[in-house]
């Protein structure tokens, strides 16, 4: 068993139920290509500062590339003993280089060297999640621009409700993602600080440049208090908030699209090769995808909830209950790639079914709303005209009838003001050819919306994703 | 590439990302051995009920012999694309017994399997947590044994309270455990309840006997609504809330350690085979061990959260979200055995240091509240002897002195009742030899605790843990 | 202003933000009666054991008598300034009943006496639920007694998957609210400990009897430790689980029925005394019931998530922490009673809408699993049954035809073995006939469920409700 | 009862039970105000569009004033049966002018209404919170200011580390806090989308000017589509996000203080007037305010949770679900406010006691860091100075002396290097003075970090707050 590099001051090893419950190796060697990158920049930062020797310099980044290399080709000796993946790498870098080895870890404590790491990995999945928002906006628009003219019974309380065209539903969820990435923008803004440097708690003795690292690595500044970066976990926590409004998003759309192509609905369909079948009953088509898109929400959720309950009352500066962050942001993180990679596929595969749909148009009073408005037009307080209408509706429940099967006569005993014209506002097309206003659903205002969007997302297809992030 | 044995009316294959996202295997697997008891019960109802054949029972009964061989032996062949666990057991059974294989699943679907599954891996874990309570309790109570007569200031607001036994403290958390111990007894008899039988959502049109699979599964009844049965995972997050409890004491537990051990208090140590280290700092010795239990206790609240959240507005019957459950549950349960065995190392091993406790019981005023009621003894109103006491330590902490170290004139200005013997009542000592009533910190309860403690584990050492589990 | 009894040892009156910060009469004030019913029994004993005259013992007794009927006719004055509901009524007993008020607290805590209340309220609670389990229970088996032969098209994954009666869809609920019910005696029986003598942290040093004062507050015990009954809210936060899991079945219901009723589907009509209209909508009826029955279950996940949080690394013992568990319990509390009353409501008062179910059983293959398992009687394994009516539906939807339609012949080119009693086999009413284990949805089965529920229900009616949970 | 405007379809209406469950005017007339001001702006929109003459747009803008009077005096008649404050409103508006309050809600739904409120409360929370963020920063330097020199045993996982300045550690929550008002600054910009106009889901056949109403109301834009602001309740879950992020910072704050000041430790002492006593032991003086903060945490967390669980599977546009949000959101809102002011009163009162504070200093081998850089200096490879002063401190600990008790010459035979100005690095002040990079607890650092935020702050007592969160 390799002794841990700290254990001068211990006459006794950890036992071996302390190693198991301790130990985070398993977890965290995925931020290894980080820790050496860090490594780097803070060793070529000592070299400059005078506090190695250029020889000490190279042998130690030659013996870094040597443990990304075995990382790389899976030769890397991982030990358990050892704790995590800071511990094994630099023991390892002993073992190849040897004495200069031991000179790594100068002016640097754990606590900063995680820190920059997490840091490094939080950033860059920001940056992710920004350009894969993108694509499913971009198939979102697609779908959007063949789409402009097909109606279905927008609900809300799922009960129907008014004439809704495709594009615009779809266009909505290109509004709640690019919330998102506006936010992942502010993110990338507010925590690009580098914490190298701050040392365990309190900085160091040593001449460290902690400003230079931070350029080397990319940062935009350098912290500005060691004590606030010991314990800081703002950036992880904010992540998964924002993981958590993404998904919230995802699990909205799968609901939609769920009852959507359930079967008593069916307005739209999955192909087969997003849906699985049942080990039991052989007809069955399951939307799997977008249910478990709803259950890994709450996943994402939990571990949002479980990162702030883990800050929570937590002393400052470091406190190992910190390590478990790492059990929170690694799941969420792959959960918000894989499912945004996974509504890209549903928005550009999914088949809407107008056969199904022409006839729900019909049903629910979609156009009441409307009718109501044109007795304003006619001079009829709204309150009154809803009043009117809502009469009509009962008297067609009643009956069993649609609005568009009454005739004019019966009409005008509830709306006395309507006049022939009144046939054209009953029309589920109306919501398309009479909503003017910019946001609405007619048909200017979503080709407006569709110029809008075709514009935004040209600078990404021009690699300019970045552009707008900047302060 | 494998096709899924449900793929009869399908023409297309699922999509990689589909089957990625979609995959439990890697989860489900460690579910292997209760799959193969279930499937073993399941066969040999269906033969018992004269749907199978005794040459298929005893072929499938060798082929699942054999696949449970491979799995133990890593020899069996786990295939992504088969989804999951049952699946993976299904076709490879098919490939080592042929066309019999194919009746193992006769009158049974995933949902029925996976939740008799999942119940008897939650039931054995709350059996196994109930024996690792035990062992938690009579470490404990170890320790009270040899702690009767060893004070520390007793805390309440982390003020300075009463002086309290060392028994008494430790013999708190036995009660707090064993309200955890009681819940899993109530948790065992509540749940079980097979699900075998229940099909898909509706049982099945073939002569199933439900109730016979259920005693073979060692199960107190079957299932009385097929329905219920396909969507209820009630066990599961019972379980998860329990363990949210367990892991609550813990922390406190944690919580009141890394206090009692932390520099400046200092009344109790742990040895160096329970700390570890700092990376930077040469002298620190650091109770990670008690800082990870607090910090995995907020990951096991996130699980418990997160599944809640995962069945919140759910449809009734199965729905695929429900595949997230054992991403919560096993790391949960994994947790909670992990952790009551390091409580069980910690109060065995953790050292009380009365050399700097004895000092800490003459500050604060611990005795102040004995005064006040000594006073009560003497006819004065318990609000008025309150008020007196309360000026009496006002008066000491202006001149920093202690209660002790007052004349009895000084006390008497305050407190004018008092007479010499109220010496007798300011020692910290009171605690144990003036308090008689039960449950008190006072010797005579603090005998009559540890009397009943033996007599509950005693059961325990005897292997009968389970008797009074029963209805 | 009057100033706090625990006042004596200050100078200094609490800051104006700290009175704000720290009161919590405005919460508190709902366990007036449980405290006065606490303090009656307290002073009692006081007597009993010779620590209180007689004369003491009646005036105080009168005094909270006086305070009882002044909260009751609203006179009674509160003061914020006194932070709580237990310093209130206790000065406010001194001021009606002058020095032997103050004897009130002898040998009592706050945090003793907070306990208790909290234990009085959350044992009503939980038995105040199970009452009311019982009336839905009662709704869902009078419905489910005229709905036996009623069949919709059962779904998972909100696919159509096999015919189920609506009896046993209702019955199944009744299966879920009662391991709630079950959950809820073993709660009862669990905390039923009184907690009334374990004063601050450490007991008293007067001849307390807890035994006493138990049994005459209707305990089944006493305390055994008072160190554990100082910080012990384990109670409260099991009542919030148990709470969440009642929501999230009462949230899975709603959900089921927002479907049901939603437009295009309409299998289940609300009475428009269950629903509301829309400002702007005059169409409009909606099942915002329902819909805050699952808005509400996310609230009371959020109390039971936040008093976990709450206790979690809290040092043991009493700290203020705590008082906030009652702005989490109160909420929810009254959500769960409200919440079962409405489902009460909706469950006797919702229409099973025939007319638009019909057509929906003709849809969806609902009976492909009989198929399968018909072949399998024909000797065929299941999972080749399971693949010839998975062809034979793929063929059907390239066709747009449903099984029914498909002549014998057409059906023996998928499933050779078929002969002309496959008719019968293809039939929904199947479902109910060709069913007979128990737990399915066959008429048999459903039968013995409505047997069994009005037996239970039969003792609930004479007023036993309470004989199943004894011990 | 006055029945609802909404009722035209209804020939029913509610029953008291559903009246109970839906109402939320005891808790949203809170919003009262926003919604006339939203009102007065959409009715000014109305009659620039030509929709409303100027005589009913000048009778309702008058019958809102004096609504607003009647609220503002007390004397609006509040009514339980019209659900909201909205329907509340608009009746008593009609009642006053007459018809045309009839008029007001043409073109309008209670969504995107009651969203226009929302989003005003929100926004002015936000403005509010950097505000007092700002107050706590001014308040944390004035006392850094005078504690630049002040040290104390800097702590990591509550083990002696290094020394720290008291300067720097208030800095730190300086920088900690800075974070929350830059993420306020980015909320603001986000959010400022006006959603009025957007109707029920669809927008209006009306000729609306959504552009215009939102400058009226100080929104820098409008929304881009009506479906979005239907079912939109981002800007109040992140808010609940933020207000989360910064009470964490305040329970880490207080719990360090709970820590400080209590009885065995004794750094810091609370002043009377920020403590409370107990009714039972008349010593006590406990920080109650610090443990509410901690506790109201908890409380947060959950209200934020609660919220995104609400939405998680929600269908998209509006559902009655979303009523919810304000029982999460006022609550949040008023505790995070009072929470800042409470930490403001708390940094400035709070007592450094640093006749406790020096003996502890030389515990905890606080400069054994400093040591083994010190060595480093000298040539020797970090990882070696650390095990030599490791074991260095294993041999004080055996002896039970301090570092600097010990001679030269035992300092050698672990590190040879040393040399006689080793005494110089064991002072604890070498924290202050041996420190130079940036953002060290070193004095230069400190003062940089000074001078830096008497910048930032002077800006904001200029009144210059929110020129930094323009765009």
């Amino acid at each position: 068993m390799t002794r841990s590099p700290w254990a001068g001051r211990f006459a006794e090893d950890p036992d071996q139920a302390v190693q198991d419950y301790t130990r985070s190796l398993h977890v965290d060697r995925r931020l290894a290509g980080y820790d050496i990158r860090g490594s780097r920049a803070h060793v070529r930062m000592l070299f400059r500062q005078g506090i190695l020797s250029r020889r000490d310099r190279d042998r130690i980044l030659q013996g870094l590339d040597q443990v990304e290399e075995e990382i790389r080709s899976g030769q890397f000796p991982y030990r358990d003993e050892l704790e995590d993946i800071h511990m094994n790498i630099e023991v390892r870098l002993c073992e190849l280089v040897g004495e200069e080895g031991r000179r790594l870890h100068t002016g640097r404590s754990r606590n900063d060297q995680v820190a920059v790491d997490l840091k490094l990995f939080c950033l860059d999945a920001a940056l992710g999640w920004q350009e894969m928002i993108r694509r499913v906006q971009e198939a979102l628009l697609a779908r959007a621009r063949s789409l402009q003219r097909e109606l279905f019974p927008g609900w809300t309380h799922l009960q129907a409700a008014q004439p809704v065209s495709w594009a615009h539903y779809l266009l909505a969820y290109c509004d709640m993602f690019d919330r998102d990435h506006r936010r992942l923008a502010g993110y990338r803004r507010l925590h690009s600080v580098s914490p190298l440097g701050a040392g365990a708690l309190a900085g160091s003795t040593l001449p460290l440049d902690p400003g230079w690292t931070a350029r080397e690595l990319g940062f935009t500044s350098s912290f500005e208090n060691s004590y606030d970066v010991a314990g800081d976990r703002d950036f992880l926590l904010e992540l998964l908030q924002i993981a958590t409004q993404i998904m919230l998003h995802a699990s909205r759309m799968a609901e939609d699209l769920i009852y959507f192509s359930s079967t008593p609905v069916g307005w739209v369909e999955l192909p087969e090769s997003l849906c699985t079948g049942s080990s039991m009953m052989p007809q069955k088509k399951n939307p799997d995808l977008l249910e478990l898109c709803r259950g890994k929400t709450a996943t994402v959720l939990g571990h949002a909830s479980a990162m702030a309950t883990l800050l929570k009352g937590l002393p400052s500066s470091y406190n190992r209950d910190l390590q478990q962050d790492k059990e929170h942001l690694f799941p969420a993180v792959d959960t918000v790639g894989e499912t945004l990679g996974i509504l890209t596929l549903v928005a550009s595969r999914m088949r809407v079914v107008s056969s199904r749909i022409g006839p729900a148009l019909e049903r629910g009073f979609l156009t009441a709303t409307d009718l109501a408005e044109h007795l304003v037009s006619l001079g009829v307080p709204f309150r009154t005209a809803h009043e009117q209408v809502g009469r009509l509706v009962a008297y067609c429940v009643k009956q069993n009838r649609t609005l568009r099967q009454l005739s004019l006569r019966e009409i005008r005993k509830f709306a006395p003001r309507c006049g022939s014209d009144v046939r054209g506002v009953l029309k589920p097309e109306g919501a398309l050819d009479h909503k003017f206003h910019s946001g609405s659903t007619g048909l200017a205002s979503i080709r407006q919306q569709i110029a809008r969007w075709e514009d935004r997302l040209r600078s990404h297809g021009n690699g300019n994703n970045s552009r707008e992030d900047q302060p």
